[in-house]
């Protein structure tokens, strides 16, 4: 049975999380996250290229199969949203030739908890029990232990775990590879 | 007298204009021009790459001193302001470590024809006297020349040419050194 490692992705210009997970036919598990924060003092420009760069480590690192994006929130703030296009076209940079999807954060609130609009804290129990490996599982008394996972690489692993799931329809495998 | 080279861009997703142009002393000198276009029909991740690839080619060939970069507007469609800020990461990301300032349209405008309100066809006509050895100057009585030079690398060669009246304030030449 093959083995298929996914990239997650929480993009973000000021912290981008990231969660890789493998999944080998029904069973998950969890191999690594992390979140890459970047000085606010440096020119935008320098701000975009250190986080392109840190990015493309992971990736290089971790090799992933496929990578699975948070699509990012179109606000009513022009500013933000600009900001968070910036933010975007980074995460989309690393994704090379590789199959890649985006998904709202809606959709993955709803393939990873059944409800569209789970709380933060709904999502993490869910991570807990998806991924017992993770360090979401050794946060002590059901909160978010900062210490060893904050939202943004809890968010990533989440849009991870929701491509994981998608992937069980055959006809997304099949778009997803013609895209490649 | 030292010679400074500035590349201008005018950055779109479907189009990014790029301008390189010499500034020695008073004088100004049209160096080089284009227009890159990607294909809408390819994944965004990709149409991403091969702008950002494109780009960082002119910028390895044309080894600009500076860097001026016409700011995105920011309008009522998200969706729009989205994409530009997309565009603009990968303007940005061809940076390096060089300076660079970003420009308004509306300073563009007023710097390189003295009118905020300036038409498209004033800005040509101000480029056209300003950069005697440019294809707008071979440009037939007095309209664009889609053959020779089209709206976005005219408006590539405009920011440069903004950036380099700008840099006559000592003030601002002094800024863009120390953010270097």
């Amino acid at each position: 049975m093959s083995t298929l490692r996914i990239l997650g992705i929480d993009p973000g210009l000021v912290a981008t999380g990231w969660g890789a997970i493998e999944r080998t036919g029904n069973s998950l598990a969890f191999i690594a996250c992390g979140t890459i924060r970047v000085s606010r003092t440096q020119p935008l420009a320098q701000r975009l290229s250190l986080l392109l760069h840190s990015l493309q480590e992971v990736v290089a690192h971790h090799e992933p199969d496929h990578l699975a994006i948070e699509e990012v929130f179109l606000g009513k703030n022009p500013k933000t949203t600009l900001t968070l296009g910036q933010a975007r076209a980074v995460a989309l940079l690393t994704v090379g030739e590789r199959p890649y999807a985006e998904y709202a954060p809606r959709t993955i609130k709803q393939v990873v908890s059944a409800s569209g609009s789970a709380d933060k804290q709904q999502i993490r129990d869910m991570l807990r029990r998806l991924l017992p490996d993770s360090p979401l599982a050794g946060a002590k008394n059901n909160t978010l232990d900062e210490q060893t996972l904050d939202e943004h690489a809890s968010d990533a692993l989440a849009v991870a775990l929701c491509h994981a799931f998608s992937l069980k329809s055959k006809d997304l495998e099949q778009r997803l590879r013609e895209t490649a």
